[in-house]
Formats: C-alpha cells, structure tokens, sequence
C-alpha cells in the first residue's frame, strides 16, 4: 500500500475512534515529498460542516507554509474529494489527487457527495433554491477591486 | 436594495479596504430572520484558500449555533458562490441562497471560479490530475464506519 494513502487512513481511522467524523483521512506532501498536512473529518468534533479531511489538511499545510498557495504539493484522500474538497484543492494550486473510494461509494453509505456532484452538473436541482438580486450594486464591487488593482489568486 | 445584501456588499467593502482578499461578502440569516454568521473573503489575510466569504460566515453561524447544521438558514452572497462554497452550503443544510454577480463575471476579472464548474462538470480537465490507488484498503474504512453505526450527516 501506498505509504502516504496508509497514512491518510490511519488518520482516517483515529479520527472514527474519537467520533470526530466520518470515515475519511487525507495527506499533503510538498514537491520534496514531505507531510505538511494532515487531516481526518471532524465535522461533528468541530462541529463545522467544512472541517472535510482535506480541508483541514489544506489549513493545516497552509498555515505551515505560511501561505495559501500549495503549488506543486500533492494530496492523498481516502476518498474522491466532494465538489467543496475538490474545488479547495484548486483553489490551493495543488496539482495531483491521489484518491482511494470513489464519490458513489461515500454516497452508498450515506453522504451526499454524489448528489452534490449531481446539482453542479445541473442533474439534481432540489438540494437548494438559488435567487440572483442587486446585481448592479454587487458588480460595483468587482469593479472597484479591479480598479485598485486587487490581487487576483 | 435588500438590506442583507447591502450587509454583504458592505463587508465585502470592508475587507477590500483592508487587503483582506477579494470582492466577495456574505450574510447568514437565521429561520426568523436574525444575522448568525458573517463572512468577507480572507484568502489573503488568512493565507487560507478556504477562507472565502460564504466559508467564513458558515463557520461562525455554526459556531454560534453551536452545530454543523444550519438547516432552514438563509444566505446572501454578493457573488453566485464558488462549487467549494456552493457544497459547504449543502453540507451545512442552508436551503436559499440569493446572489449578486455571476460566476462568469468573477471569472471575467481573473477568479476561476467559472473554470471550476467546468473542471466538475468534466469540461475542463486540465486543472489537475487524478488517480485512484488503493481501492479496497480505503474501502475498509467504509465499512468500518457502517459497522459501528457512525453518524451520517
């Protein structure tokens, strides 16, 4: 087995033990191939519907880097990233997934990765109502960040 | 100009003022109508690339609230979120979201949140590669989790 995905497990199986969250565990290495990483799910520890493995492992490895960009690191997840995980990991310019389960399987046993994948492609459409209002006052913003010259990242 | 909206338009301001990050803000109301969670974006001064506006104001709803769900909640967002904001607000139960810009119009001034959806949607495949390892290791972990009862959220 991979040593970084077994690491990502055991994270995944310590943070079950300790009912910290569900059953998922994610590593992060820097190009020169060291953790600087680590998270399991811990949604229902902190009770924060965003602590996903991976996200608590970009925090963790960011704020180790001081920095948010992880340009060329790589991530290994015990799972498929769900469509937060997954657009974190751009946002955060890492540029390999290294996944074990995939999106079904979490949602074989319950999670809703799948039918959030299933609402971004515009397949399932009745997880949340979406409305668009004051547009004009809300584009004044974007345009005032581009004017002053606003970091774009 | 409806007044939550104006809230996040104006903490969106206040972050951009002080080079907190981008041009983005948002509103968390409660079922009868109080603000829970504030949030502008931070990526810059947190050095998080998790720290957008909708994240920011979700993690203080919930730990105001004092739980991960935040069902029967309400945001407001001075941009169409971002697929990791859009899934952390399923994730966290919010069931109306209302909206200013559009993710093309973040997309027009250098954000990519546009290339995002289409990287999920499965048009735009060159943001980053994937691939599955260690299958039935991580599958155990799954089945774990079942066997023990663990919560599904």
């Amino acid at each position: 087995m991979n040593p970084w995905m077994k690491e990502a497990c055991n994270l995944a199986k310590e943070g079950m033990k300790k009912a910290e969250g569900g059953p998922f565990g994610a590593v992060i290495l820097d190009p020169e191939g060291n953790i600087i990483g680590k998270g399991n799910n811990q949604v229902l520890s902190q009770k924060d519907p965003t602590a996903h493995a991976e996200i608590v492992a970009i925090r963790q490895a960011c704020e180790k880097r001081n920095t948010y960009d992880l340009k060329g690191c790589t991530i290994y997840t015990s799972c498929q990233p769900c469509p937060m995980c997954l657009a974190a990991i751009i946002w955060a310019n890492i540029q390999q997934v290294y996944y074990g389960c995939t999106k079904e399987e979490a949602g074989e046993i319950g999670f809703r990765d799948d039918q959030i994948y299933d609402f971004i492609k515009e397949k399932k459409m009745d997880l949340l109502r979406f409305e668009q209002i004051d547009h004009e006052e809300c584009q004044k913003l974007m345009e005032e960040y581009v004017k002053n010259g606003g970091v774009i990242y």
